[in-house]
């Protein structure tokens, strides 16, 4: 008999019949002997529709109010989903996050969660009864609702396993786990039965969408064994879970790409100290993430200058580029230019730690298939290149067949 | 500077444009230099929608879940409300009923509230916030959310009125205030400038719609004086509060029709002591309320019979007659008979009390227009009739006339 936390998002809680679907899983999970914890997402559209009606009172709502207002989602999908299981005989108690315990800090919209206090769980599991605990959501010591943000629902689920020091998480999605690509890129990509968080994590951050990066984190800080599944099938999904020396023996876990990024480029910046510090200390006071950096030494005649290139999310590019057209006096670089057909293109494996050759092996290949390299940056188990979006998918699928071989 | 309680319903808040013209209105009183409470109910058709996504998981779901369902619906508009008095420049905190202090028993789907701790209220306001409260829901001591039932909105405005000691509550409303009559079938029906508890009692029990029984009893146990008033418009409203002598030179202070009710008869019923006990025990246990009842002396050879009538809500005829089905084999009744084709007729006032003949005067103008009483009751300040429904909008125009002469 074990403690199995399960997670489910918006997709599978999409309708009533969607929350049926799900019930019965929880159900047959609970007729084996397992005692169940089922964290659920708010009814997909719902969310959306919330924000739609904020934004038609005033553009930017308060953060507070946005929290209040959003709450409420997931709270619908909590009572109708325990609805469901006494519908089909099943004992079982929705909790909102605040019910649950889960004690976050202040920021509003992006709170981190600090404590979870399980004692009505606890209670209630011991009574017999599932317990519903609304995702995404939490409350201050003082009161307040709180959510967490994007992901938020997966991180309620794996840190109430930690909390709970649960046998199992499981995350439920419409995916059927973690592969080796992108199948609609790669048709030969095969699905992961393990993952180490660090691997996890180097793909969430190269694009791979199916969790935050904050989730994993939070898992690996915790030690929080999860299983990344599909709702829709009973096929078992990835584990992901502490390296182990066996991982080692794979060179390369799986390759993504991430096609959402745009590159910015300055050129003729004044080679001079503190530059690049002034440029990324102003992109991060306007909230805009910046993945790879570059920089090229310009030979040029007078003052040496150099050029300078980064990445953001492309919904940041115009925001970027503001930002940085407003240091042109304090930095006094000569132009900059924006380009959106690149792809991020990215290996990942913690066999490279105890491999060589691969990132020679990677730009080999590519320069094979006459694709030229515009950025490169690494770490320690991952190599990510940025490339013309229009050989992107071309370049994956053959770096999927040299690492992976198929 | 007075501290005022307004609450706003379903309708005045039923979408983001109503939203804005309710807090306008809330904004002009704070420019006046009053402080506020506002009470909000869910947007109109917000609270159907989540019962109609209940009943398509289950036809008679928990009540414990019903609670954690609907309560989401005020907890919508308060973020909203919020919103949009940030919108024009006013700083407002929305907190759920929860939030705002109000404790109740555990009687899910119509919980009582036994206890409201204004702290947080009392120290918004004193930070010069607007606090919009959700209406219609509590929390137990034990952190369970609570809805208090229809009408609960209402309710939790005159409740925190009392806790605050407030100057004024004003309950808005789609209607100007109570009238003599229903203007729709009396035309010359005047609106009131005030109206006693006990009257405003009297008149909601006797089916005018304006509010549910229970606000009323709890401002009139807690003294809170409250004004009905029109959301759509500036006029003032009806002022209701304790008796005062000035009262009581208007004898009646209106009239009021009913047609939702039926009556149920009893032909037949042998007469035994404990017969009518059994029946209507056996329609309490059935939640099925009774309004009027009439028991008439049958004068047969043989066992002495009676005939028994009594009213109830329409929609509850078919279980009221399956009931008295139930009953006939201990009973011994000859025969159950429906009417739902009456309509019941009262008139009000506390004048009543110090003049007579008031009955007298009704019955002799009704028997003049030709209309047949099929049952009476009686209060202290109220006289109803159930007569023909047929009739019964006639009936209502010539007792205005009589006594309210218009």
């Amino acid at each position: 008999m074990a403690l199995i936390v399960q997670k489910y998002g918006g997709t599978s809680v999409g309708n009533t019949e969607r929350i049926k679907n799900v019930v019965a899983r929880v159900a047959k999970y609970r007729a084996e002997g397992h005692r169940l914890v089922v964290v659920v997402s708010a009814m997909s559209g719902v969310t959306d529709n919330l924000i739609k009606l904020a934004k038609e009172i005033m553009p930017l709502p308060s953060e507070r109010e946005m929290d209040m207002l959003l709450a409420t989602g997931e709270q619908t999908t909590i009572a109708l989903a325990a609805m469901a299981l006494h519908a089909i005989g099943v004992p079982a108690v929705s909790l909102t996050g605040a019910q649950a315990g889960i004690v976050t800090d202040g920021v509003h919209t992006k709170a981190k969660i600090q404590n979870i206090t399980p004692k009505r769980v606890h209670a209630l599991l011991d009574g017999g009864q599932v317990v519903i605990v609304a995702g995404f959501q939490g409350e201050t010591l003082e009161g307040q609702i709180t959510t967490l943000g994007r992901g938020g629902s997966d991180l309620t689920a794996i840190a109430l396993a930690a909390a709970l020091k649960a046998d199992l998480c499981q995350i439920y999605t419409d995916v059927d786990g973690v592969y080796t690509a992108d199948p609609r890129i790669v048709p030969g990509a095969r699905k992961l039965s393990e993952i180490s968080y660090d691997e996890m994590l180097e793909l969430a951050g190269a694009g791979a969408k199916i969790m935050q990066l904050r989730s994993v984190e939070f898992a690996k800080k915790f030690g929080v064994i999860f299983e990344v599944r599909s709702s829709l099938n009973d096929n078992p999904g990835t584990i992901v879970k502490e390296e182990t020396k066996s991982m080692e023996d794979v060179v390369i876990r799986g390759v993504s790409l991430d096609k959402n990024q745009a590159k910015v480029t300055l050129i003729g910046v004044p080679d001079r100290p503190g530059t690049a510090a002034s440029i990324f200390k102003a992109l991060a006071e306007a909230a805009i993430n910046v993945d790879m950096i570059v920089q090229n030494v310009s030979h040029g005649s007078g003052t040496p200058t150099t050029d300078l290139s980064f990445t953001v999310d492309k919904p940041d590019l115009l925001k970027a580029q503001k930002v940085i057209e407003g240091l042109k006096k304090e930095i006094g670089f000569r132009q900059v230019t924006a380009n959106e057909a690149i792809g991020k293109l990215s290996i990942v494996g913690v066999g490279m730690r105890s491999h060589s050759g691969i990132a020679a092996r990677m730009f080999d290949t590519l320069a094979r298939e006459g694709i030229n390299i515009d950025m490169i940056s690494t770490s320690e188990i991952k190599i990510s290149v940025a490339i013309d979006l229009a050989k992107a998918e071309h370049a994956t699928r053959v770096l999927h067949q040299v690492f992976l071989g198929a």
